[in-house]
Parts: structure tokens; sequence; C-alpha cells
């Protein structure tokens, strides 16, 4: 239990941030948003560094003006996403040359420029731009990558302060190492002399399964400053949440709510509810009979079961709601378990849909195709 | 000026009702269109029929619950879709056959039906059901459509009075006749009889051109009683909404506000503006400085602009949101002149899309595809 204070607002640890990849939570606006109890988002500095670009976004005053949310944002780096390009990219020392997806123009993301686009475009948060390969490639490209996050780490840490000489931006620096302890404590070791403002866990929950997710985040937290938030970068499934928060995490970011809100998956505090089944077509009950949001205090299940059946828009965007505000309240639970010294008592409703991390490769991500 | 009472509240005319076809206007909760000024929204009897169907409306409550619109509703017959069908229907004295185009199954639906339909959904202003065919068909064809829309009328009358014995629901007769004085003249001397809740203009805004539709409009509305609201069935721009007012038309509806919203093309004080052009990009300003949606109270051009290059959701629903709003401004306008006796000095802004009655057949029209 805790706060982060930030230069558009504070937010309440544990905390779990909705995705706005494109510099919008798809389907909901602002204030849905804030109604749902949201008090940090995240948007993707690859994607609106190709879209919009950082200039336009700059020039609309930055992310909250131009995005209408007024309050706290988080920026990933850009690393994650372009990493993710396999063959379409060439790494060197001062960053990826890539194809950008949109027109086929070759773009340059770096630790440097990643600063600067997260400096550009406003972010409160900003995220160094590490190196991530893929969880199952040669032993020696994973010590190269991890020589790589820790020399960018300094790269950024330099960069952003020259960039934000009234440090109003806060630097998170990221763990990596896979779920090897002894690259874990390595990585640790060496980026803790640059003093981020917050550290992040990378490379989980990308495909290694729960168990040896929550064994990693198990040795690594305690090896970072308590008193400096950590952040498990892409969880998770409530399950997951809860037993990171267990280890000391104090952020999350998952794109679960509103990519499976999209898809007609509702999560209750029953479980998941697939909202296309011929079960729910006269069903006049909330999707969740405790639930506070707009969507359970004026729909029933017939009703949006409806809206999915006819592919009216106003299905996804109400059923998005619901999850953002279901990851809310299990963030309510969980913050008032620590309150109560209860937390080891809490118990994740089961939800019967693989757990991320059991999952293909980083399929929860912000930033992927399928946010 | 005037307001209509219903089960389900009041409504101030002239009035414009945005279109929720399937139980849902396109991108907008049931909040946002009471915030936009919507006071009566209209759906569609031959989709709601078919799915969910009348059962699954009924059992959840009816229109107004099954949709969270706890506000007036109005219903469209069927007949205008069903006509829309060509060959895969088969027409006769007690409606029109046809086959389903979810499941391809046959389908009924004639003036009992779709009287007993709207009564089970809970319409406020239940529709005849009429004969309503092409404007380009042969004459004989063209009578016979007439004399069967003069029969039906009956027939709706008599079935709706047996269901509606607490006489909670209005019921409106349709005029039709096309462009032709003389038989709109007949038709109406048939029906008035019958003394309907108020009387709708049909067979208008289908590719009949704006000038013969305000004559026939001039011609026809004269001949309705003054005291019953007069309604003008999809249309239109807001030049034939204040041409159509200033004839005595009380009531409209149309599909242009969300379809063209969806499509990025946003309506404003200052004519027509499509957010895809590429000057809108670093474009601050709200996209209408007189307007007081959320839409422009929140946002800026170049972010719109974004949202729709991306293809992000929030893009439809804002602009959806605003052009709702800002046709209900529009109404409000027309309102205000009315009372300052000053509605023949009004004039509607230019918009650089071609009116609704030079396109191609009744694009505008609820309960289309693409409404």
């Amino acid at each position: 239990m805790g706060r982060v204070h930030t230069a558009h607002g504070d937010f309440d640890t544990p905390a779990f941030m909705a995705v706005g990849t494109r510099g919008s939570v798809k389907g909901l606006t602002p204030d849905m948003l804030r109604d749902a109890g949201c008090q940090i988002i995240l948007a993707n500095t690859y994607h609106l560094m190709l879209r919009p670009g950082a200039g336009a976004i700059a020039a609309l005053g930055g992310l909250q003006k131009f995005t209408g949310w007024n309050g706290p944002m988080l920026t990933d780096s850009g690393g994650f996403q372009v990493y993710s390009f396999g063959d379409r990219r060439v790494l060197g020392e001062h960053g990826v040359y890539f194809r950008s997806h949109i027109d086929g123009s070759m773009v340059h993301l770096g630790p440097e420029k990643s600063m600067q686009v997260q400096y550009d475009i406003g972010a409160d948060i900003a995220m160094a731009f590490d190196d991530c390969p893929p969880a199952d490639c040669p032993p020696e490209r994973l010590a190269a990558a991890l020589d790589r996050t820790i020399r960018w780490a300094g790269v950024c840490r330099r960069r952003h302060d020259q960039l934000d000489r009234e440090t109003r931006q806060a630097l998170f620096g990221i763990v990596q190492g896979g779920v090897d302890f002894a690259r874990r404590e390595h990585c640790v070791e060496e980026i803790l002399p640059f003093d981020f403002d917050g550290y992040a866990l990378g490379g989980l929950a990308v495909g290694e399964g729960h168990e040896r997710m929550i064994q990693t985040i198990e040795f690594t937290a305690p090896l970072l400053p308590p008193n400096k938030p950590r952040y498990l970068m892409g969880a998770g499934y409530p399950r997951d949440i809860l037993e990171a928060v267990k280890r000391g995490v104090d952020m999350f970011d998952c794109v679960l709510p509103t990519r499976n809100g999209r898809n007609a998956l509702a999560f209750t505090s029953r479980g998941t509810m697939r909202l296309r089944n011929a079960q729910y077509s006269e069903d006049p009950r909330p999707l969740d009979e405790t639930c506070d949001c707009l969507c359970c205090r004026r729909f029933s299940r017939g009703y949006l079961r409806h809206l999915f059946s006819v592919g009216e828009m106003l299905g996804p965007m109400l059923v998005s709601l619901h999850n953002v505000r279901y990851f809310q309240r299990w963030m309510l639970d969980i913050r008032q378990a620590i309150l109560d010294n209860a937390i080891f008592e809490l118990v994740a409703p089961k939800m019967d849909i693989s757990a991320s991390a059991a999952g293909p490769a980083s399929p929860n991500h912000g930033g992927s195709a399928a946010d």
C-alpha cells in the first residue's frame, strides 16, 4: 500500500494500468476510465512515435492534453515492440533500425531516441530502453542482451538527466535476465547505481509459465529498493497480480480487460463469462451482481449478449468498461487486504482461461497488435 | 414548438430522433445520448424481431429496460425494410413473407404482426405497417401499394386497439403517395377517419430530390390535423429539416449523425469537416468552437484525426456523439426561432455532401445495413 506522486497527479499502489497503446484505451473515454477507478494509464512509445509522431503530440500539448486523460501516464520505451519484429530489424549498439509497419520506411529507435520521444510527448513515467530478446533464443544472445540492457540503462539515465532538468518526469529502469536468478541479480547490481525512480521486471509473462514467473519475482523483487515502485510489465491475470503483490510488486499493466472485453469475455467475481453464449439471451441480471460499474448498473446480460450477437460496438465498449472496473476493484481488494494485514489470506477468483504466463509468448503486453 | 407526452416521458417538437436500429445508437451509451440532448430514440421492428426477437425483449422488460434508454422510443413498422428485399420476398394481403437475412428462414411480417411486435417490445409510439414500393416502379404497382397502405392502416388501427386497451402506446398512421399530390390527398382522406395519434409522411427522402420532397410536404402537411404530430420519415439534412419545419413537420429521424460520425465526417456550424484530412494533424482546436458536447469540450481535431488514422474506436464514438449533439442543437435553434417568430429568417449551414433527397434511394433511413 503506497502512493506515487507524478507531475499530473498521484496514484495508489498496488496499481493496475489500463493500456492505451495508441493514446486511447480502446472503446473508453477518459471519463469512463476515471469512473472505473483508473488512476494511471499506459501508452506506447513505438506506436505513438510512428503515428501521429512525437512532434504532433508535443504540438497538441503533450500526452495528457492530447488524449484528454488529465492524470498520470506511463510510456513504455518501445523496446518490447521493436524486438518482436524478428527479421525485419537490425540491432546495433545505438539501438534498432526497423521498417515501419505503416509505410515501410526505415525508422530508428534506441536508448537516446526513446528518451527523447518519451520526454517530448510528456510521459509522467518514462521507461528505460532495453534489449529484450525472445525467451527461447541461444544463451549467448541472452547474455549479450543483458549486457546491452545494462549499458543502455546508463545511456538512458544520462540522456534523461540532460532532457529533464526540471525533473518532472520519472525514469524507471528495467531488470532483465529471464528466469535465471544469477542474471537477474547481476542486472540489479549493475543498474541500481543509476538510481532510477522505480524498477520494472521485464522479460516475464512471456511464456515462461506462472510458477517460474512467480519464483523469479520472489527472488528479484527483494533485491530492489523498498522505497521505490516495482513494476511487473505485461502481467496479468488476477492471480498473477495477487501473487506478485505478495512478493512486493507495486505496479501492473495488461491488455486483458479491454482485449477480452472486445471479444465478449467478462471478468466477474464468479469467474469469466462468455457473453456470446446463448444461455444469456433472456438473462435479466447484470454481468456481475457485486459490481458498481455503469455496465452492471444499467444493462442486462441479455442486452449485452444481443449487442455482440448483432455486432453493435456498444457491446465491446460496455464489457471493456466492466473489465477495467473489475481489475480496479481487484486492486482495491488487494490494497484493503494489505491494510488489514490479510493479503496472504486473499484468494483470487478462478478464471477459466489459460493463465497469461502459460499462453503463447507475450500475448498480453501493451503495444501488441491485439491490445 | 410543442411537446408530446408518452408513457416514458415527454419530448419537445420539432424533434430529431437518433436512430438505434438494433436497440443501440451506434457507439453511444444512453447517458451520452441524454447528455447530447436526445429526448426520443427510434428503433427498428424488423431488425429487433429477428434478433433478439420480441419475446426476448419482452422478457428483459421491454425496449426501455432492454436498451437502458429510459425515455420515449418510437419503432418503425418494419415495412420499409422488408420492401427493400426485392426478389427475396412475397407480398400478399396479409403482409410479406421473406427470408431472414440472418439464417435464411421464412419470416412473416404484416400489419397485425407488426402491431403485435411493437406492442410486445413496448414502443411508446408504434408506426402503422405500410406498403412502400420503390419510387421508380410502374404506376399500377404504386396504385396498388397505396390502396394496400390504406387498407392496412385500418387493420393496424383495429389490431392496436385490441392490444393496447390501456392506451399507453401511441399509433401513427403513414401517408404514402410518392410525389403525386392527388394520391397524397386521397391517402390522407382515407386514413384520417382512423384517428391516429400522429401522422407520418412516408415514401419521401428516397431519391426524389430536395425540391420535389419539399413541394410534396408543402402540399400534404396542411391536410393533416394541426393538433397531432407530423413526422417526416428518414430525413434528413439540416436544410431538409428546416424547410420541412417551415411547412409544419414536427418529427424527424435520420442515420446521418452516427453513420457519418463513424466515417470521420463531422457536422459543424461552419459546414462539414472530414477528419481524415491531414490538415487537422496538429490542429489543437475543437471540432466546432460553438459546440458544448463532450467531444468539443475535451478533444482536439488533431487527436480525433489520429484516432481515425490508427483505427481506434474512440474516433467513431466521439464524432458520432458530436454529430448527434449538432443535430440536437439545430433543433434547439429551430425551436428558439419559432418562439421568436423568426423561423423564416433562419438559414441552415451549408453542408458539402449531397443532400439526402438527391442521393441514391433511401440511404439515410434507419434500419438499413449502414445505419
